[in-house]
Formats: C-alpha cells, structure tokens, sequence
C-alpha cells in the first residue's frame, strides 16, 4: 500500500481523530519544514489522520528558541532536549538536530517510550544507526527516519512501476546528486564541514539519500567500491575571515555498487557540481523499461517502455499531478505542479498515521533499521575509499 | 518596487503586526488556496505584515460550508454574503466565488469600506468590471483582483529584466495558455460551461491570465483580432447522465494582438490542448534578448542575450530560487522548488501588506483598473470573433 | 504510400537505374544543398531511383558559376537559364533562384517539356503561382515545389499518426517559424527584404514552409485573419555602409487561421525572434493525441496519447531514428542523427523517383497545385493585415 | 588550433589540391561513413586540402565487396588486405574492419610507408595497440585513431571552454555512453560479443570514446576502479536459431576515474540502457562553470558560467551552428542542425590535411598514442573489475 492508498483510506467517513502531542529539537531547516507540515496538513490533507498538537520546542540558542516557539506557535519552548523528552505531553519526538545530536536524544526518547521521527542521516556511522535501532526496537515505539524523497509523487510512481513489472529484469540504477550551493571556497564553516559534527560531508546528506533510493526501488546493496575527495581544503571560521578551518569531510564522494540481486550502479554526490542547485538525477534501466527523474523538477517522472509500439516508444514526460498519481486527489488540478515543502506533509501524514494507528511506517516510510543499513553503506564505500578495494557489505539486523 | 523588496522591507526589526479580520465568499478551488495562504504566510514569511484573522467564510451549502469553517479554522459561517460583508470583525473580503458572484457582493463590500480581493475575471464583461472599479475607488478601500501568476518568482524576473532593458526593444509577446482537464466531451457541465455564470470560457478563465501577462510585461494592447470556437457543443448534465446541456461559452480563444507601444503578440487559450495540464507559454522576443517560461515549470525562466559572447550565447535556463531572485531569501535554499500554490501566499503577502499600509497594491498587484482594462481586451475579442473585424480597443478608465 | 514506403519499394533486385540529365539554376545556398543532394543519394539511398546525370548550372556571375561548376562537378555552366533549359541533355530543371527568377523559367521549362523542382515560395503572389501551375499542367511534365520539411522523418511519422487516427478528431494547429540572424539593424539589405525580389519578407521566406505544414498535415484552409510587420524599417544598402535602403516586406507576420473541416489554428513567422535560430515550432491538439516538433530538433516528435494508461501519460519523447520510422532502413543505427540536409536527400530521392516513373510527386510531395493554394493563404493573410478583416479563402485550382 | 582554424587556414587562394590515394578495408558501417566522407568533403568542405582517390576497397565477401566498389566508386576492388596495402597508387590506408583486423593490417601499411587511419579501439587490447603505436612511429607516417567524437562541433567548442578557463579549476568529469539497440537477448550473435574478435563488449566499443574524451577534454588518467557485467549470457547463433552462444565480453562496465591532475571521474557504458539509443552524457563541473553535453543532441552545448550576473545564472543552451562556433562557417545558417554523420567528413577532412602537408593529426586528432593509452586504461578497468582493487596506471609510451 502507497502514500496514494493510506491517504485514501483514510478518507473515510469524518471521524475525530486523535491528537498527538509533538516535540520538535531544532527549529532552523528542517524544524521549519517540519513544523509547517504539522501544521498546513490539518488542514491540507484533510480530515488529517491525526492532530498535530505542538507542544514544545528545543534549541540550543534561547532568542532563537523563543522566536521560534512564537512563529510556528508551540506551546513551549525549551533549551533542554532531555526535558524535551521527558515532557508528558510529548508523545512524538522530532529530532531535526544536526547529525551529531541525534544519537543521544534519540535513545532517551525510545527509553522514554517516545515514537521518534528523526532527520537522516541516522547516526553518524553505522555504529550510532545501529545502536538507534536497537533502542527503538527494544522500547516498540513507531520510528521513522526521514527520507523525505520517498515521499515524492514521482519517485512513488517510479517503484510503482518497477514493483509492476513494467521495467522488466532490473540492470542499472544512476544516481547523481549534484549541489554547488558552497562551491565558493569562501563560504565559511559550518557543521556540516566537520567529522566530529557530521559524520561524513556530502556523502552523508546527499549520499544518504541516494542510497536510500537505490535501496527503496531496487533493492539491497551487496557491494561498493568507493571514491571520495575533498577538493576545498580549508573554510573562512566565519564569513569574511581571515583565519581559515581545515575541512575534514568529502566534498564529493564516488561509488560503483553491486545489488544482492544483480543490478549494478553508480552513485554520485558532489557539493562542487556548478550550476546544480538540488539536482538529484536518479536513473533505472531495466529490459523492458527504464526511468529518469531530477529533483530539480520533480513533478515530473520520464518512463520509456518497450511495450509501446515500435513507432511511438519515447520517454514519456509524465507530470505527475493526476488523479491516477501518488496523493494526485490530494491536491490541486492535474498541471498545478508541487514544490519540495511538500514531501515534508506527505512524510508527517504518512507518520502520524502509522502513530495513530500504532504500526510500522514500512514500506513506504523509511524505519530505523533502513537509517542503520544505510549507514553501512555510506561507511562501506568511506572505508573502500581509503582501502582502494572493493567492500563487500554485510548487515547486522 | 518588487515583491522581493517589499518583503525585505517588512523584515526590519520586529513589531507587532496589525490584525485583519478576514471575510472568505466561497470554499472551492480558490477558498482552499486563498485560506492556506492567510495561514501559512503567518509563519512561513516571517514576520507577517498583518494577522489575518479568519473571521468568516460564506458558502451556499450549508454543510459543506460549516466543515470548511472547521477544516480552515474560521470564527464562523454563514450562507449569506451579505451578512459576511456586514460583518463589523470583517475588514477584508476575499471575493473566491463564480464569475457571476463577482459584482454585487464586492459593491456591497466596497459600500460597506471593506478592503477587497475578488478572483478574476473581475466582472463577466467590460461594465460589470467598471461597475466594481468605480466602485472601489470611490470608497477608497484597498482593491485587488487576484491574477496570482503575477506573483511567480520567474515572471517577477521576467519583468524586471524586460524594465532593466535587458531584451532592448520589444518585438514579440506569446501567450498561450493550454488545458485538456475538460477534453473529454462526457467531462460533465459546470458553471464554468455556462454563459450567465461564467461570461466567457476559456477566454475568461484562461485568457484573463494571459491578458494580464501582457498587460504587466509589455504594456497597454491597442487593437485586437479575435477567433472563438466551441469544439464540444454540449456536456452531460452531470457526470454519467444521458441528458445533455449545451455549451454557451467558447473552448477556445485565439487572438492577434497590437500593443500601444509597438509589439505585437500572439494569445491562444483552449480546453482542448490534450496532454497540456497547466502549459501556460509565456515568450518575449526583443531586439536585445528574449524569454520564454511554462508554467508546468513555474520555477524556471529562460533568458537569451545578444550581450553575452557570441560563441556561448543560448537560452539560459534559469532555476528562479537563488537569493539573487523574488522572494529567493523567504524560502528554501536554491534547487528547493516551489508549488503552484506558493503564488498565493506571495499574492497574499502583498496584499496584507498593503491593506496593512492603506495603500494601493500597485504595480506589483493587480486592481480593480487591471481588472477592468482586461475585460476590456476579453470583450474586444469577442467581438472581433463574431465581426471578423479587427477591434480597436478603448478604455473610459 | 509515404517516403519510406516508396523507398522501400525502391529496394527490389538491383537494375540499372536511368540516368537524369539536371540543370540547376543558381549556385548559392538551395544550390549547393540540392547538389549535395543529386550527388549523395546516388550511394547513401542505394539503390538509387535514378542517377543524376550534372549536366549544367546556371548563374548571373560568371566566375562563381564556374567555380560552382568546378566544385560540384556539373559538365557545363551558363549565365543564360535559357540555354540550360534548352540544353537537350537536360532532362530535369532545378529552379534554385531568388523569388522573382521562379516564373519565367519554369513557364519555358514546362513549355520546353521538362520535368521542373522550384524552389518555395512558388510565385511572389497567386498569380505568378497559378500561372506556374497552369504551364505544368499543360505540359504534363512532373512538377515539385520544394517543400523540405515534409521530407523530415518526424513530420511524415506526424503526418502518419494524423492520418491513422491516433490523435483524434483535430482541435489546434500551431506553427510559429522564429529566426534571428537578420536582427541587427545593420545587418545589410539583400534581395529578401525588396518587395520586387521576394514578393514578401519572413511571410513568403518562413510562412511558406508553415502554410504548407498546415495543409499537409491537416487540411485546407478556408479563412485567415492576418498582421504583418516591419519592426526594422531599412537597412545599410551594403555591409558597413552608411546608406541605408527601406525594407519594403514583412519582417514578421501572424495569422489566424479556419480550416475547411473544423480545426483552428495560429501561424506566426519572424525574423526577429532573438536567440531563435531556425526555430519551426509545429503543434497538433486532437481529441485523442497531440504533438509538438520543432525543427531545431529535427530528429525528434513529441507524440501524447490519452490511449496511454493514465499513471503513464506524457509526451513521448520519440527520436525518429529507428528502423520503424521513415527512412529509419536507409541512414545509421538508432540514435545517430540526422541534419538539416537530408531533407533534400529524401526530397531529390523523391522527385527521381517520380521523374523515373513518369508520375506525380503527391501526396507526399509537394506539386505546384500545393505551390498555387499556398500563395492563395499568403496572400489572403496580407490582404487581411490591410483591410483588418478576415478574409475567405478561394482557390481557382 | 582546432578544426575551425585549420579549415579557416585552408580557405586561402584556391590553389590545387594534391590527390591522395585511399584504400579502404571494410565496407559496412564504418566503411560507408569513411567512404561518404571521402567524397562529399570534396565540395561541401570547399576547397579540399586534398583530393580522395578512391583506389581501392577491400572485404571478405567477394559479391559484397564489389557492389560497395560500384556504390561508393572505388577503381578496384579485392579480398586481400595485403594486396590493398602493396597497392602502388594507396597512400593512404583506412581500415574500417572489425577489432582483430587491426593489428595486421596496420603493421603491414605502416611497413610499407602508407599513412594510416584506423577505427577505434585501436587494438584489442594494450599490447597490440603499443604494437600499432611502435610501427607507424618507426615507420614515420601519418597515423590517426579515428576517434570521431573528436570532431563535434559542441565538443570542440567545449574543449575549447575548458582551455580558455572558462570553468576555472576542474572538478568533475561524468561519462556514461548508453545504447540499447541490443538489449533484446534474442538479438543474435555478431563478432562484437565475442572476446576474440572484439576484445571487450560495450568497454571496447562505447567505453573507448569516453575514454578518449576523458583525456582530450580534462587529462591523463591516473587510476581506475571498474565493474564490468554480462547481462545477457548468450545469443542465438543467427536470428530466430534455437542454437546459442556464449557472449564472451561485457554488456556493461561501469569506473571511478582519478585524473592525474586532480579532477574524478565516473565513466559508465552499457548496451543495456533501455530507450537510450547513442547517449552519450558527457558533464565537466569546475569551480566557475559546467558542461553538459548528449550525443543524441549533438548540435548542442549547455554551459554555466558562475561568471554571469547572478540573477540570470543558468545553464545556457547553445545551439552550436554559428559562425563564432567550430565548422560554423563551413555550413548552413544558424540553427540548421548537423547529423552524426558530419564528424567523418570534420575527421576525414582534418586527417587529409595533415596527410597533405606530412605532419601529425594532433592534438585535433587522435593519434595511434591516444589509441594506445585509451587501451591502457580499458585493460585497467577490466584488470580492477577482476581484482576487486584500484589499479593505478602506467603509460610506456
């Protein structure tokens, strides 16, 4: 069952649905999404499978918190995640904080037998995924980690079609996600240019999305050999400043792969690819069919098929914003295209129905054990990178 | 100044903004789009220039009415706009209904000082749309008819390069706006199929937008030559139904145009471009450069200049989400797409932040006047349809 | 029976082919496309339907029409067309000039009993065209106006799909043909911009090609509404000189056009479509299907279907290269292009066919009927930009 | 200098062109490219540096051999190679045959003084080609890997973008060459799934012209990691047997590329890219700007330049068909697109000016140094893909 199904069926008669009390940590990127798609499904997927109470905000920096708390109108604020956490209100934890604080919140929370819903990548390394899994499997509370790109129409309709058949024996799936927003060598510092913050640079916030789709629509991933590279050596502290800091993550970082099931691919991830803004081309080809996709422009899907009579085969350019497409009753007449903010309301929909129900976000919802086996992936190409040899990938759960 | 600029200016330090209370005719299609934008512009364009209070919200179905008040979460409903527009807490009417509803309820408000938006066309023909204009102006009450497609961040680009001169003089506008949403001949009527409730069809649907394009991009049209055609005479009376009703407005509109200025252009709406979803082509051809948008890609705008080095001149192909862009610092970071509703909270922004102010929304916004002038230019086509002459065209305002 | 079928035909067991004497008036750029092409067929479409025996060129300056005849390997030259057409050896008359030079000697070739290819425009107006058509028609010699484009493998696969029924009863025809090479002001002033030499300007040059895309593809045209322009009012009389000439044809025209079966459509042609190049936008909408070509792209069609399952429906992106497609058995394997010039290829592979076998060049070809009932829109449409009135078309053949 | 300046420089005062004798081995695919380009070059590269004489055309299939005689008008024809390189009159030997002819036959032209163009891979593997490297050096003659990709206009000019700066610090290289004309496994067996006569399979065949393009446009190649596959084990013996064979080479090879001055690079081809036909991506991202190239597209370049006001940054569309542009004033006008075609008679043309004048085809060309190096790194990859490990590469000459 898709996004399209759960969403249908829950549009049934109008019943009351249940509230769910939510705790947000962090409120910069990702807390703005998120909170804007608790907020805007209330009333833009309507009658929502639950409502969305939003009760407490946590951030480091008490201004910000605060101004926070007041625009996205939570009932309280916070500079502690733990009590956060401990907040009987609570019942969902959302944790948008950068990669190095989402192993510890998240562990309190399952203890806390909190359900959690946490930004990707999962831990830094496979290490800190796996011990989340553990945490969260051991407490049975619902877990999510947010792959918003499952949440695409397109890229739905995209494993539709596999799943269907309609390619045929899968051979290649490409992945490419391409940025270039800090390709300027002075762009200064941030976290997401340190290890001990972020675990891995664009490998781990690009890289990890691909990988979760190489895994979504084709399957396992049985090896990988590896490249990464760092071509900015070193960032302003600041911007304007002299003084610079080493970077100490990839800008770029390369892969071949082996599926368990016999598809081979590349992947390909890049902060210093000019000219791309959010370009994540994602390609599959199998013996009947093949697909293409770029993030860019998302409403759209292109789907070859052989099937076709001979004639008349040709990619063809699917807006997908119809009826018969992935939340295609949801929204506004086929044409009126989406943007990015709305994977976020088709995840948090997607979420707070598997909560109020009490169940699994699989398989369209990404769980712990997916950020876990994602995270061994990302370690197995870093480690083929140094190695200069071919890993073969094992999982542990 | 732009919609960018004039966000900027309300992002100085922190006040409190003004409240507005808010009076919504109609709960469809544009209810829908018009209340997500009074709500999420709160916190997502942050700060807001004005609380738009959601007072009340009028519908004739008494039950679908009351669930929209509880789905958008308005003070209260009621079935009669007339009791909306008295409304003492209302300041703004937000006129959201068929074409047909257009006049009175917005010369009631204007009677009553109320603030207005009306959806577009403003009027079914050139007097009822000057009824309203006089109307507004002589309360003094800020107006707006809601051509949202002039708050795409790409034809705010499109103008402000066309200004700037950057395509020298201009030669050629192009407008054609496609749909095939109603292709099929046993797609039910609506009011919309219907001569009393609708004034003209794709004409005043879909022409209007694309009147107003060329009225904001190039300037004022002197003459026009207009064909009109219905390709599907009559529609089922509702869906699956053997009876059928006959179609009393046009499919299709096509039309040549001459600008005061100079340019000539070329308009084309139809109901009948099968596998067109929301094309609307908008092309400018000057002695410098040219654009072209659709807006089945509404983020993107593509820009030639004879000022670039002759061996790399071609389209640039311009993702309209840099900070550089409108509104390219309220959103996402670039390649981060925007949906098509995104044009209301823009829209509506804009006009919270001039009722705010007390002002006009001009020339960012449309009036009343622009609503006027371009049924002006509707009727002018029309006639040419039927006369086979072309029609020069006056304004008395 | 269209050109691959013919070609196919032509394929049988290998007889000697008979030997075509051509002369070929004009040297400069028709004539060193229709050389090219006399040349190649004779062992790229082998085997050919004749061979084309070089006999003669003909030119106004005598050093270039020698090196000419040097450099294409033509057996004599001249300066008097009279000559090559009584030249006894030449059997074929290739009319390769300037627009004023079409008429006499097409009328001497049909009255000396050759066969006759005339470059398109046929005649600088429906009299010289029908005067043209009435020598041929007596003469009772094979006749051709030519008209390229409809030897692009993606417009016979259009035309195929139009005639077979997959798009549907026909709403919308679209052609708008956009160049630039002629915007700058400076650029100087050559026989294409007199009104004696060319008749009309981008009308006659672009609108040609159009008008007759219209009427192969979907029928004859029964009225047009027309606007021509001239937005660059005179230019230097040679390059870098200071004199300048008044321009005395269109630089743009526009038109609406009623076909005599129901369709509507726009044609729009210009030289000042800055940053186009050779830009032929061709567009059907049916009921059932649409398509979108444009020749900058000559080897693809865009072909939608509402045949297609719903969730697939989109623009197939078809690249006419495959052995399924017209000509897709004569040139390389799938994917590997063609240029501009093949369409004289096909074109002259065509018109040997014809004269080999003594008949006609239709329907796939264009005769000097097709000549005549073009000239009768193009003048209709300047007629119409004069009166500002729609004008009823009437063709005396 | 590249090809535009070369021709420019040919374009002096019309003097005679030497004659040159051509021998040809191999009459199909390749044969009838060389050969067309051998004898159109002669007027529509006017004037030619030299003259083709067709001498003499060489096969194994007696009756084949003399039709491709008669169809491209070779004086003689024979089935021997050694015969057509011991021709007095053949100074020039082009040897179209399949792989495992390569080596023989050039050893023995080289042996005989002829100059020598031969298709690409050079050898089937690294030791043949040094074989082929050391003969024609010893021998002194001309020599030329035809490497026809080389010889786009859009690749040159992208060449040219490169070494002019305009992408500032190189970054990213991207290949992927993706056919699928025979992805259908009942496809039969040809001497191009065969090790013994091919060598590789896809890798040879598609992966030697990335290769090649690799090192023209950024730089020798410092290591590889590759994957190779065989997605369809075996093959009819002929169309519509039972009887299969085992495919002895890859379908598909995929490589992460270490350039040695820094730049990484994926490389990826498959004959099993459903819908791709001749795709062929190329992308280079450097810190000012980015390419992006299609083969199935050739005539276009799209180019970013971080160079560009910021507001109107995107990537440019160029349609490479100007005179500013390689080959642009050899042509047709702007926008009259190329085919595939085109690059044998750019090569050809180029290979017979360095002939006619006794000196190298670099760097333009290839020279049989580039074929040699080209087979180091396809043997690197194949090595790797073997090995599971990185290979760093040597280059012996």
């Amino acid at each position: 069952m898709d996004g399209e199904a759960r969403l249908a069926s829950s549009n049934g008669p109008l019943k009351t649905p249940p509230t769910v009390g939510v705790g947000l940590i962090g409120y910069a990127f990702m807390g703005r999404a998120h909170s804007h798609a608790f907020k805007a499904i209330q009333y833009m997927m309507w009658p929502p499978p639950a409502v969305a109470d939003l009760v407490s905000i946590c951030g480091r920096n008490q201004d910000a918190v605060q101004e926070a708390r007041s625009r996205y109108g939570y009932k309280r604020w916070t500079t502690s995640w733990q009590e956060l956490v401990d907040d009987p209100e609570v019942q969902v934890v959302d944790n948008s904080t950068p990669n190095n604080l989402h192993l510890e919140p998240c562990l309190a929370a399952a203890a806390a037998g909190k359900d959690i819903i946490c930004e990707k990548p999962l831990g830094r390394d496979a290490d800190e995924s796996r011990a989340m899994l553990e945490a969260v499997e051991r407490a049975g509370v619902t877990h999510m980690c947010a792959f918003n790109y499952r949440f695409i129409p397109a890229l739905q309709l995209a494993r539709r079609l596999i799943q269907d058949g309609r390619l045929g024996q899968i051979y290649h799936f490409r992945a490419s996600y391409q940025q270039s927003g800090r390709v300027d060598p002075n762009s200064p510092m941030t976290w997401r240019f340190r290890r001990d913050t972020a675990g891995f640079g664009a490998l781990g916030d690009l890289g990890s999305h691909s990988v979760d789709q190489a895994r979504w629509l084709i399957g396992e991933i049985g090896s990988v050999s590896g490249l990464t590279k760092t071509f900015i050596p070193d960032r302003p502290v600041e911007a304007g400043s002299d003084r610079r800091e080493p970077v100490t993550v990839d800008d770029a970082a390369l892969a071949l792969l082996e599926f368990q099931d016999g598809p081979i691919g590349t992947l390909e991830v890049t902060r210093c690819a000019t000219g791309r803004k959010n370009y994540h081309l994602i390609e599959v080809n199998g013996s009947l069919g093949s697909l293409h996709f770029n993030c860019e422009r998302l409403n759209e899907l292109r789907f070859f098929s052989r099937e076709d009579p001979p004639e008349i085969q040709g990619f063809h350019d699917v807006l997908v914003t119809e009826r018969a497409h992935p939340y295609g009753t949801v929204w506004w007449p086929p044409g009126h295209i989406l943007g990015w903010e709305h994977t976020f309301m088709h995840e948090m929909h997607h979420f707070l129905t598997a909560v109020a129900g009490g169940g699994s976000v699989e398989p369209l919802g990404a769980t712990f054990r997916d950020g876990y086996r994602n995270s061994v992936v990302l370690d197995g190409l870093a480690e083929s990178s140094r190695t200069g040899r071919k890993v073969d990938l094992t999982y542990a759960s």
